[in-house]
């Protein structure tokens, strides 16, 4: 009568985003669903919207970790929402609660849950995020894509 | 292709608790499933992994809402999980994301989320928990229940 | 060069209060100066506001653990302030700041501090505060108090 | 009878950290003392050490918000600490509580610090840290410093 383990990837991104980024957003949603992977994110709109409409369009799973007090803030293609009350402080259960995240676009909220996301030994791949160096290279445990497939491949097989 | 919105009812209690407070947190879970309901937690063991077992009894959806960063501190009877890393702080995420909150047996972590679901504004059921009095009188939003039936009764017709 | 430790109590109770809450909660910030200790707080008006004045009337230090990102949001008596941006989950790091709590009067976020410094193994003082009871019993680690002098006399000696 | 409001500077670093970073890091420190500013910090060691030891010895004040419940983590060159028990959560209140913020070297931490200071509108001086770029362009609010003297300057006349 236990569940099965689903694998959760967390999908970070601004809360306001070009037409472009939206649509890499709902394409990595549509292959985060077809992996059979939980879609979670901060629960808002932009990047996360997209990724959630994407994800209910193939019939996935999708959590939204909410900053506020208030269920009614979440975006309506959320399956389930949290009501965390901590403000930008949710950025860390966004990023702890993927198995592997995926940035896309982003600002500096954006920028804090990679560096959250890694400090818990999380998976990060970028698409089209943040340029990240430390000492000339890309750190270890952050990964490049080109597109929504790459991203969503780069996340399988990582620790 | 947008869901509807479930309702939620958070389970609070102890992570120790005797055989009597496992039989009713566990009827809690059973009822709160019949009712259509999500149960929301704080995802580990005792009071909330008895609801969390009633609840999955009756093919009802649980969500823990765990201290730590790793999901396999979780009790087995979660649907989802999230690790919000913020350890007791993650009670206030409990307490704000239930329509209407129960409270079963319980420590002094139960006690803190009785509080911070209050000034959330959600109503707290007490099923053999607190009793905590305000100059003479049982506080405005905390209703009194004497079985699983009256406290999972308890949290509809709430605002 | 390094500095010698100085004890913290923190007081905990409602941002609106009574004019007799009010003496009361600027008494015991008297005293927590006279005694030599630093008054922690939630920062804001009420309770807050009265004990941090009282202990600046006596030179004492007090610190504002803010719910928002704006300093400005504190009272004019606090001599360090912190932005935690958490909203009431700032409640624990109120409680855990304490070597021992000071309850005076107050609401649901003062009940849930209560908690949360039980939780934490802080004791708590409660004067004119709420009326909480496990088993019929006063839990451990809660002190009664009937005046200001007795709630300050009541942090010392705990371990 | 009431205080006057400090100058903060949040100053932002791994837990440990090379012997260069350290010697900068005590640096900074000494200078935001003779500035008459507050130092408030993550309260731990490697660069938070260096800078809180630097401070002190110029006579300054320092402020840790310590990650967990226990006062004894913080390093012996704090004046104050705050014990969060939020885990990396508690970033956010060092890098919000900074009227500006000073990163120097820093792992992923560090990285999300950055980012949740910018999402709170900190001004952020980068020494010997993270390159971080957007569009080809440092992003707006981040200043670049190449010594000690040069990222203390960088903190004043900003909004």
């Amino acid at each position: 009568m236990t569940t099965t383990n689903p694998k959760y990837i967390a999908v970070i991104g601004a809360g306001v985003c070009d037409e472009a980024t939206t649509t890499q957003a709902e394409e990595v949603g549509r292959l985060i669903a077809r992996a059979g992977a939980v879609l979670v994110c901060g629960g808002m709109s932009g990047v996360m919207e997209a990724a959630c409409r994407g994800s209910k369009n193939e019939g996935g799973t999708t959590i939204g970790l909410l900053p506020g007090l208030e269920r009614s803030e979440g975006n309506p293609f959320l399956d389930f929402s949290i009501c965390t009350g901590i403000g930008h402080a949710r950025n860390l259960a966004v990023a702890a609660s993927g198995d592997a995240v995926i940035a896309i676009g982003g600002g500096f909220g954006t920028l804090s849950e990679i560096g959250l996301a890694r400090k818990c030994g999380r998976p990060v791949v970028l698409l089209g995020s943040w340029e990240i160096w430390k000492d000339g290279c890309v750190p270890e445990g952050i990964y490049l894509a080109n597109n929504a497939a790459e991203a969503v491949e780069l996340t399988s097989n990582r620790p």
